[in-house]
């Protein structure tokens, strides 16, 4: 078996010359004599576009799930073959959206800004997770972990996905096109699908006017996946109950935005999967992959051109 | 079979005197002709004392696990058998323990006091639960469903109780006793046991001494279990990570105690399991227990005097 020759940029570290190493691969710094080229932060597509262009390499690792960058700049082709982080920071991702909805829940954004001790009684804005509808939009690693991971805390799931394919642990899985149908299920409805031009402005006006009043939104996905204007208004309107975004549209989301301000927002700044925590996973990966393009064995986490993601 | 007599005090809703019925009993208005108390509210032991002393009733339902008020009133005799709640809550108050967990991993307290968008990169404060250790003290009905719902956040459990016996998910389990040897592994430390003589302080400040400088406490338990002013100290000190009390020594907490301004604390007024989690599973106990008097079988819930829970 011949020895894949990697190119790793724009940045190389010892762990990853090491995880390309145990893959069988061999690091190469000329990217004109490189097999396979490993791309190693989200963005600056441009700059990737320009490299391939004097490479002959035949695959391309992307470091995250996120993608669209660059299918915009028009540097992901049907040339080569590439691979990018789908499911494996899945559960990452999935955990940061269970600490948003168990968050909101039980009233912990509200509680952190307290500093007196709030009255007992009835009619406390904490609920429970038991016993809840939780809709979730997109059924890749995101959605599948979430899904494991309330079924100990007796929350029912609702999952939507392109193609109905039923979502381990849930009640039921319905195609896209019916989430206007299941959302006014939803006390949660969390959105964890790719970002592509079909998926823009997902939940828009219409789909926000048929949630329950005390409905909450969490957005661990993409900003451009809600219509933030809509989102703001429904929120000002009373239509929803609140909003707990891991991103936003823009992004970041600029200082003075209504939504910074509103009680019943919870924003954290694109942290769900963290430099820290990719890290350990995209080596992993690189190891199989590289092992994988070796043996000649299907990759994992193969973009799906047409689909955009 | 005899119709039990159920006196309901100090108050009684109609949905009480459904739950009674349900289980076979009858409203008795009069304590004195009353084969057995349900008492409403979780204080006023000094009340209820003075409710027995004319009343021949056999047995007292209380309506929390925290009896310790009943307890220091001397309410509580072996003349008559006492049950309480015990493990009836333990779901919404370990769902409670979990909110906090998670909330503080992902250092949602910090997030919703953020009024702008951090910075990216390597060095963020986020972690995950997964990989985490968490060493739970209680192993009933909170502990054990904690062990529960993070069995597929894939946390590793280290439960710790009187008896020794294991709890299901843990990796291992230790005696009380043995607490201070395993405390050093928690990146959380839950306190989910009950508040009796012996476990005043059991968090003291030679217990925090052996913490990692990144650990959390977390307490859905009572106050007293935590000496607070060691917790301050600690807190000012580094040597824990951190915080986040749904109990507090005193409680409420006063207004302007250090503990409501530290960035690592974060603290929810005693609303793990609040009055409208708790009273359709009260209800549903309440009809249980009636049927089991009635038919002289074990009542669930039953306070063992000698422990003094």
């Amino acid at each position: 078996m011949k020895t894949v020759k990697v190119h790793v940029a724009p940045f190389v570290s010892d762990e990853m010359k090491a995880a390309v190493e145990s893959g069988g691969g061999a690091i190469s710094d000329d990217p004109e004599a490189a097999d396979a080229v490993v791309w190693t932060i989200p963005g600056q597509a441009e700059q990737l576009k320009e490299l391939l262009e004097k490479s002959p390499a035949r695959w391309v690792q992307l470091p995250f799930a996120g993608i669209e960058a660059f299918f915009e700049a028009g540097a992901i082709t049907d040339e080569r073959t590439w691979s990018c982080t789908k499911g494996v920071y899945g559960p990452a991702t999935g955990e940061h959206a269970l600490a948003l909805m168990l968050g909101v829940a039980r009233a912990l954004h509200t509680h952190a800004r307290d500093r007196k001790w709030a009255e007992a009684g009835f009619g406390r804005p904490e609920r429970r997770l038991a016993g809840a509808t939780v809709v979730i939009v997109g059924t890749g690693g995101i959605g599948a972990f979430i899904a494991r991971a309330l079924a100990p805390l007796e929350a029912q799931v609702i999952g939507v996905n392109r193609s109905g394919k039923a979502l381990d642990g849930a009640a039921r899985t319905v195609t896209v096109d019916r989430l206007s149908e299941v959302v006014g299920d939803a006390d949660y409805l969390v959105v964890a699908a790719a970002s592509t031009p079909e998926t823009r402005h997902l939940v828009d006006a219409a789909l926000l006017a048929r949630m329950k009043p005390d409905a909450w939104i969490v957005n661990v996905a993409r900003g451009p996946l809600i219509d933030t204007d809509a989102l703001v208004t429904a929120l000002e309107d009373g239509k929803i109950g609140g909003a707990a975004l891991d991103v936003t549209d823009p992004e970041p989301l600029p200082e003075g935005h209504p939504l910074w301000t509103m009680d019943n927002v919870l924003i954290t700044p694109h942290v769900a999967n963290t430099w820290d925590m990719a890290v350990p996973e995209l080596l992993a990966l690189i190891e199989r992959n590289v092992a994988a393009f070796a043996a000649g064995r299907p990759l994992e986490g193969l973009v799906d051109a047409s689909a955009g993601y």
